[in-house]
C-alpha cells in the first residue's frame, strides 16, 4: 500500500525551502519535488484573487509531475488559496497541506498566557487566517506585518545592527504582550536571532517543523508513506535559476540542485479549473 | 499637427510614479496614462527574458489605450527591453523612451572627475546597460545593487536610523570614489536624504527629471506635443488597487486616482509579437 511517488512542495519563491528542509528531516524515506514561482514572487503584496490564481497554476504544474500530496509551503498562499486547493485536491484524491494550522496548533499548545503573536507578510496579516484560527482556539492574537524581514533574509543580512534595528521597530509594540510568537512567513526562520533579541523570553514557533510533523501524521493516517529509497529532491522554478541557486543555498543550507526552469500555463489543469 | 493623445508611462509597479510626476511638471499640456504591473512587481530580481516578456505585454496594453508615445519608467525594464520595444515602436510609428540614457547624459555632463556611481536593482546592475553607456562616454563607472532601498521606500521608511544604516552599508565602498551618482531605480529618489548623507559632497542624479526632459525634446522634435487641454491622468494596475493607492501616494505626493484594474493577455499585441 506504500505510495512511493514524491511529495510536491510549493512556494512563491525561495522561502519554502525552510519547509522542504524540515520535511526532509521528518520524512527520511520520502522523495520531494519543489516548485518556486520565482517569476512572480513575492505573493505577500498581491491581492487574494491573484494569489489564488497563481497558486492553482503552481499546483497544476506539480500534479503534472505525478505527486502524491501537495504542501503549500507559503503562508500567503495558504491564507488565500488553501481552502480552494483542498476542495480540488479531494476530487483528485490528493491531500493538500498548508503551513498555518500546524503553527497555530503548536502555539496554542505552548502559550501559557493565552496571547499569541503572529509575524507575517502584508497579505498574510490582512488575510486574517491566523487570527481567525487562534480566536477559534480561544487565544488572543496580535499580528504584525514585517515585510522587510523578507528582503533582509534574501539579501543575507540576517544578523547585525540593521537586522536588529528592523526587528526592534516592528516588534517593539509586542514587548510585554504575547508569550509565544509564530513566525508566519517561511522567510522568517532565517531572522530568528534578531527576532529573539527583540522579544526576549518569548517562545518562537517555526511553522516549518510543525508543518512537516503534520504532513507526516496526515500521510501516515492514509497509509501513503513509503520507506524509500528516497530519490534526490528536484527543484523547479519559473524564473532566474541563478538567483534561486545563490539565495536558496542560504535557506536550505545546501545548494538546491538539480534545478530546472518550468513554464506555467494560465488556467489549464484540474486545480485552476476547479477554482475558476 | 499637434497630437493630443496621451503619453503612456509604464513601470513594474509603483516607482515609475516619480517619472510620471516629473513628466507632469515638464509637459503641462500633455495627458498621461500610467500602467503599473503590480501583479508581477518587482522586475529587479527577474531574468532578462522574463522582464522582456512582461514589458512587451504592458506595452501592448498601453497601445490598446491609444497612446502616442511610450515611456519605460523602470530601469530594469529599460535595461532588458528597451531595444526590442524601440524596434517594434518604429514599425508602429510610436516613439519609445527609457530612463537610462537621459540619466547617463546628465551624469556625464556633470562629473568633473570622470567617475560616476550607479545605484540600481540586481537586474539593472547585472544587466550592465548603465556601465556600457558610461564607458562609451569615456567615464569610469562603479555600480552597486541596493535592493533594500526598494523595500524601505515602499514601507515608507525613508528616513531615520535604519534608512541611514542601510545606505551606509551599501554606499560605504563608494565614499571617496565617484563625484556623481545616478539613482538608477525609480524608487530611489524617495531615499535621497539617506543616500545623500552616506555620500557627502556627491552630486545625485535623479533620472526622473532627466527622462522627462528627454521625452519633451523628443516629442517636440517630431511635432507631437500638444498645448492641451490636459485630461486628468489615468492609472491602471494589474493587481491590488488598494496598496497602489496607499503606497503610490508616497511616490506621487497625491493619491493616484482614478485607478482601475487591467488584465494582461499573454503574447498578444504588436510588441509581444515583434519580440517573440
Amino acid at each position: 500500500m506504500a505510495d512511493d511517488r514524491a511529495i510536491g512542495v510549493f512556494d512563491s519563491g525561495i522561502g519554502g525551502l525552510t519547509v522542504l528542509a524540515a520535511l526532509a528531516r521528518e520524512l527520511p524515506g520520502e522523495s520531494l519535488v519543489y516548485l518556486g514561482d520565482t517569476a512572480r514572487v513575492p505573493y505577500g503584496t498581491r491581492s487574494p484573487r491573484t494569489v489564488l490564481r497563481y497558486a492553482c497554476q503552481v499546483a497544476d504544474a506539480l500534479v503534472a509531475h505525478d505527486v502524491k500530496a501537495l504542501v503549500v509551503a507559503c503562508n500567503t498562499a495558504t491564507t488565500h488559496a488553501l481552502p480552494a486547493l483542498q476542495v480540488a485536491g479531494r476530487q483528485l484524491g490528493l491531500p493538500v497541506f498548508g503551513v498555518i494550522r500546524p503553527g497555530v496548533a503548536e502555539a496554542v499548545a505552548r502559550t501559557r498566557t493565552g496571547h499569541v503573536g503572529v509575524l507575517g507578510t502584508e497579505g498574510t496579516v490582512r488575510g486574517g487566517r491566523y487570527q481567525a484560527l487562534l480566536a477559534q482556539a480561544g487565544v488572543r492574537a496580535s499580528a504584525v506585518a514585517c515585510p522587510l524581514f523578507v528582503s533582509l533574509a534574501e539579501e543575507g543580512w540576517h544578523e547585525g545592527e540593521i537586522a536588529e534595528a528592523v526587528a526592534q521597530r516592528y516588534l517593539g509594540p509586542l514587548v510585554g504582550g504575547p508569550d509565544t510568537v509564530i513566525l508566519g512567513c517561511t522567510h522568517f526562520p532565517l531572522m530568528v536571532d534578531a527576532i529573539g533579541r527583540a522579544l526576549p523570553g518569548v517562545t518562537l514557533i517555526d511553522s516549518a517543523s510543525a508543518t512537516a510533523h503534520a504532513v507526516a501524521q496526515g500521510l501516515a493516517a492514509e497509509g501513503r508513506l513509503t520507506q524509500g529509497p528516497r530519490r534526490a529532491p528536484r527543484f523547479l522554478v519559473t524564473d532566474n535559476l541563478e538567483r534561486f541557486r545563490t539565495v536558496g543555498t542560504r535557506f536550505l543550507g545546501a545548494a538546491p540542485e538539480p534545478v530546472s526552469l518550468v513554464d506555467l500555463v494560465l488556467g489549464s489543469g484540474p486545480f485552476s479549473e476547479a477554482a475558476a
